[in-house]
């Protein structure tokens, strides 16, 4: 049997290159986990996510609860038979998305009822369920369930809110099945507040969890503001376990979160945006739909050293979006989450070389040209 | 340079085993050839498809002389630089969605005057110009202009267009700019009555085309009379070049026709069903959005021996499709298109083998019994 374990191998000022070893694999980081909602990276074969170089993908607590139910999962083997996928597999608590998502039914310290937005039918989240749930689906990352707060919210609501996160944790904590392996990651909150954070990652190491999260962000708050609470709160985590930051972000809060000692991400941007025809490139974004793509031979990204999406064309591309078809969404999928997976190989290759902030200048210099001129 | 040649490596019956040689490669008959409508089989990338088994695709004339338009595919480096698929394609002429699909202006001896069901614009569509285009798009092979007639035509209604129809497959030919290893394709036509198809097929044969197609079936008549036309007509059609079925079919029908002399076929059947959740297996169809999947740990298709989608359950894909995941439309596409290749490599082993008569019983056979008793 392996144990969960986290090593950092190199250090560049903050930012860590490290190594995460679970009952699914190792996973070298900074590591970009793709969202894989309802036991799907949407558009993507399991096979085709891996081919991306993702080595542990991100699944919904709350939409496998309600469909198809954590029983159902465990019947079928668990999350990586399920969904085909042997590598790592993190799930988040189902709380946010409960909290943030559906029509509240009571909130209390016992934890969430709420009604499923499919078919009305009234569940009951609480710490204990969401860890029970989260084993069903055999996760190797368990999350623990917290509540997170709105931007904008004052000092003493975030004061109160973090420590029913804080006393729901210990509950999490308390009722995680130890297996070998198998994490549970802990999430600080405390909103953009730093007193707050440094005592809910001081409660949190008090616990003790294998590894912590950053929760509460990335809801509106923007850049600097969420800088700031990195820099206050990574130096208060254990340098020895692996640090989270959910839910971010676009690769310049990614290279920035890097450089504050942030070792894992995850997000939808890369999906969602390559749904709609966005597609991320070295020089920045493009949206593939413009006209002036029409009849453009040259691939997305020129100085890309990886055929994301075999030979195609801009033109090809634009004509599959304007025609609706299937395989622009999963062609642009499949290109961001290259793209994602690119980035973080340069980062771990930058801070191995003890380079990343000339790596960060470098990067937010070539995002700034914008796109490849017209032919 | 590669002579297009077709070469007749065995023969059980009227069934043969055959090789097509072409500029983009060869191609073992009998053949299924998927249908890539808008220069994309609908959900799958070039990879996949011929991660399938394919050795050739079906493009549709109509849908890409509208959008985006034969010029600009020419520009982008015709068909098989745009949609990343080396292999041969096979492009019909536009007739059938022409006089199918879209309001009819004028059809007269010049050709089809026509308005685009996306933008209104006015089109004409000649023997000259559909062959023109296909030269645009790079199509290995060529198919004539031809008009389809209605299921239920009376006999001389059926032979006035069978004459125009050959009058058009003429000027076809006289248009056809001959090219190393691209071939052209005559069309016999005469709906069910086997005088005016002797007769289409004599006027084609002596214009002299690359292979023969068999049109204007597969529009109700059923499979009775379908059959019956085959044999009439295969009879009637020069031995050393291929023959090609238009639009069919069901497994059976494929199955059926390759009995009375069939080499090629192209049908939207397996990636349609796909999209909807009807999955072809060695014991028939079945719909996997019905509830007795939904926790059958079990594949598709328990008989099959290649993993057509990975080592996924019933449960999960019937899971993906009640979540309306855009995976599930992908794997049982994927899966329809490999169960296809699977039943061609069957033929062309039985045909190998001087079996296909008792093939054929013990395919219909197996059919009969209906999918795996529910766990």
């Amino acid at each position: 049997m392996t144990a969960f374990g986290f090593e950092v191998l190199g250090e560049d000022g903050r930012a860590r290159r490290g190594r995460l070893t679970t009952a699914h694999g190792t996973i070298e980081t900074p590591v970009f986990m793709p969202v894989g909602t309802a036991a799907t990276v949407k558009g993507m074969t399991s096979e085709s996510v891996a081919r991306t170089g993702a080595e542990i993908v991100l699944a919904n607590t709350y939409h496998l609860m309600l469909r198809p139910g954590a029983e159902t999962v465990d019947k079928l083997g668990g999350l990586h038979s399920f969904m085909d996928w042997e590598k790592p597999i993190l799930t988040d608590s189902g709380g946010f998305q409960v909290m943030s998502l559906t029509n509240l039914r009571k909130l209390d310290d016992t934890g969430v009822e709420f009604r499923s937005h499919i078919d009305g039918t009234k569940f009951l989240l609480t710490p204990e369920r969401s860890i029970e749930i989260q084993n069903l689906l055999d996760s190797t990352v368990t999350m623990v369930l917290d509540e997170c707060t709105a931007n904008g919210v004052d000092e003493a609501a975030a004061a109160e809110s973090m420590k029913l996160s804080m006393r729901w944790a210990a509950r999490c904590r308390e009722a995680f099945e130890q297996r070998d392996g198998y994490g549970l990651f802990g999430i600080v909150q405390g909103s953009v507040y730093p007193d707050q954070r440094l005592e809910s990652a001081a409660a949190l190491v008090e616990i003790g969890f294998d590894g912590y999260a950053v929760g509460g962000l990335a809801v509106g708050e923007g850049q600097e503001a969420m800088f700031s609470v990195l820099d206050v709160t990574t130096p208060a985590l254990p340098t020895g376990h692996p640090r989270y930051l959910m839910g971010v972000g676009m690769p310049d809060d990614i290279v920035g979160a890097v450089q504050r000692g942030i070792d894992m991400f995850d997000c939808v941007l890369p999906t969602r945006s390559g749904r709609t025809g966005q597609a991320f490139t070295r020089r920045g974004t493009l949206n593939i739909r413009n006209a002036r793509h029409a009849e453009d031979p040259r691939p997305l990204d020129p100085e890309s050293d990886y055929p994301s999406v075999g030979n195609v064309s801009r033109g090809y591309l634009h004509h599959l979006f304007k025609a609706k078809e299937m395989l622009g969404p999963i062609l642009l999928t499949t290109h961001n989450l290259h793209y994602y997976q690119e980035l973080m190989r340069d980062i771990r290759g930058a801070i191995e070389q003890g380079r990343l902030d000339e790596f960060a200048v470098e990067f937010r210099a070539q995002q700034a040209q914008g796109d490849i001129e017209p032919l």
